[in-house]
């Protein structure tokens, strides 16, 4: 990703492992991000995962990886490292979203598979990493026509590069728009209670693209007025009957996304694709801490409204039925809800 | 309205005109809500201009009363009062709500036929306060049979006691059912950006109603959970074909309900009724400070997003088409749509 400092441009992941005689993780820390760029690292996989679960990296693709180096972490930090509690409290992190769970699951196939040395763990999660970041460019690419000049585009959320090891998942096709020369405006919600609308803002004024920040309940009426002709998300889960499961409040963008006949996408790295859960009842839905919609902000002040008695209750997402959706934006091309399936089967091959 | 202060209940209105030998307008200042109860008073009607635009107080009702107090402040402070000037510099101080131009119009009137008194005049004001106010406790009678024990409430922004001079509308009817003894849970938007739902949330935690504050993105998941029976919402004008002009977000909170099956009503007090506007597109909105939404919060931190670059824009309210609306709760009953203009000219012969 871009980063833009005193004017001077310089590229930075998201999350990577260095390689210094040991293998450190470093992250760009989200919590403090649009006010400071601040770098984090760590050896410790009990770090790492506290990390995940406190929001310093957050985005499916990008725990995603930093759940795959987690496990060399604890490969590197244990001396009898029981690999299958460890992928267990490393999924336990962020309940939600699937690609915890599925860059895991093959980091554990590729140990069980009798890889045991620790630099071929490392570069094993390395190349993870580095696929992840090669499918979010071709979602990018497979996409990127679905932008007119002209357009308004509605995100929801951050599916950026902050969120994914680079590109970006939803910002994918709007950065290669814009390095095609199109004109086009984003309107960024702000994401309430957590806010991650500021990291999207914050990522296209990087690059240069024009946006505006608007509350999440303002996303109705830029709809209803004509200043949105497309509609683009990332996701977290993708279940078998094409239902998405993504930040909260992404449903109500997409019933608002029909109602005025605005197409609604998702962008997908295939690891977030779940055919195992069929409907969006069996989805584990994450409830987080009542104190990030009570606090009057998540920075300073500390006042809370529940000191006066009111609590508060924070589901993190929710699940958009496959018939809000006009398509799945994958490597492979934007599919239909009933293609999805036949192309995780090849793909899977 | 009931306040709790130390256990103790006192009674206390959100707007009212005093008279100490000269007229004083006192307001509950809803800037410091929910962490301070802070009760404000003028003599000055650009001081109470300049209240309404800063929102000590807001709601429809309540504005449209401090308005026509706004016009008896005007006639006891200025030698020559050209009160067909301070009309229009009153209603301008909120565009979008029409109970601010239907008190001040009545004010007109009432001038303009020859009533020349002071007394006369903040006599006829304290009966149109006092009339709005009956108006809402019925609005309250004719609806509380819709809450049945165990349901579910939500409702979006603050249509309570304190957006009105007391009773309030959306939540007059969730008021009386409590005090029936009827048991259900609200669940309260938060309502970025100024957060009204913390007065709600007050509102309730005065009377003891069960409730929980949402991020307004996780309404949509609570409709489709199940968890929500009904939805109920103030308004801040009905448009001749039925639209209702509220708080932003109440159209994507409409929709859901829509989608789900989920009743929606608004409730409305005859002075919100503008058959003079035909459909959404005729209806000015107003737009807020960019401010409002880029503060990381209204109260404390000055730190802006936009320091870093990006920007806002605040839309304040939209507009829910009528065929989303299940009914209309006016003191005359729940009324259909079509139903609406004959009442309102039953109503105004």
């Amino acid at each position: 990703m871009k980063i833009k400092n005193d004017g001077e441009y310089s590229e930075l992941k998201t999350v990577q492992l260095e390689d210094r005689g040991e293998y450190f993780l470093k992250l760009i820390d989200q919590r403090e991000l649009p006010f400071k760029l601040k770098i984090i690292e760590t050896q410790s996989y009990k770090q790492a995962i506290s990390w995940i679960t406190d929001m310093a990296v957050r985005g499916a693709p990008a725990i995603g990886a930093t759940g795959a180096y987690c496990v060399v972490l604890a490969v590197q930090e244990l001396e009898d490292c029981d690999i299958e509690t460890i992928a267990k409290e490393i999924i336990a992190a962020r309940p939600t979203a699937k690609d915890l769970h599925t860059f895991v699951d093959k980091m554990l196939k590729y140990i069980r598979s009798g890889h045991n040395s620790l630099k071929d763990i490392a570069i094993y999660a390395i190349t993870l990493a580095q696929e992840s970041e090669d499918e979010c460019r071709l979602i990018g690419e497979v996409s990127e026509h679905l932008i007119e000049d002209g357009d308004g585009i509605l995100t929801h959320c951050n599916a950026g590069a902050l969120a994914t090891v680079d590109y970006g998942t939803a910002l994918s096709p709007i950065r290669l728009a814009h390095a095609k020369g199109k004109k086009f405006k984003v309107y960024v919600d702000e994401t309430r209670p957590r806010q991650q609308g500021r990291l999207t803002a914050w990522e296209l004024l990087q690059e240069g693209i024009d946006h505006v920040i608007i509350a999440d309940n303002a996303a109705g009426y830029y709809i209803q007025k004509g200043k949105i002709q497309i509609v683009i998300t990332g996701c977290d889960r993708v279940l078998k009957d094409g239902t998405a499961t993504n930040k909260i409040g992404t449903l109500e963008k997409a019933l608002v996304a029909k109602y005025y006949g605005v197409p609604f996408y998702i962008a997908m790295p295939w690891t977030t694709f779940d055919p195992s859960i069929d409907t969006e009842e069996d989805i584990p839905i994450e409830f987080r801490s009542e104190d990030e919609v009570l606090f009057v902000n998540s920075a300073g002040e500390r006042q809370r409204i529940f000191a006066l008695g009111s609590r508060a209750e924070n589901p993190a997402f929710d699940s958009t039925p496959a018939e809000l959706i006009s398509g799945y934006i994958t490597k492979d091309g934007i599919l239909t809800q009933s293609q999805l399936l036949d192309y995780y089967e090849k793909y899977q091959s």
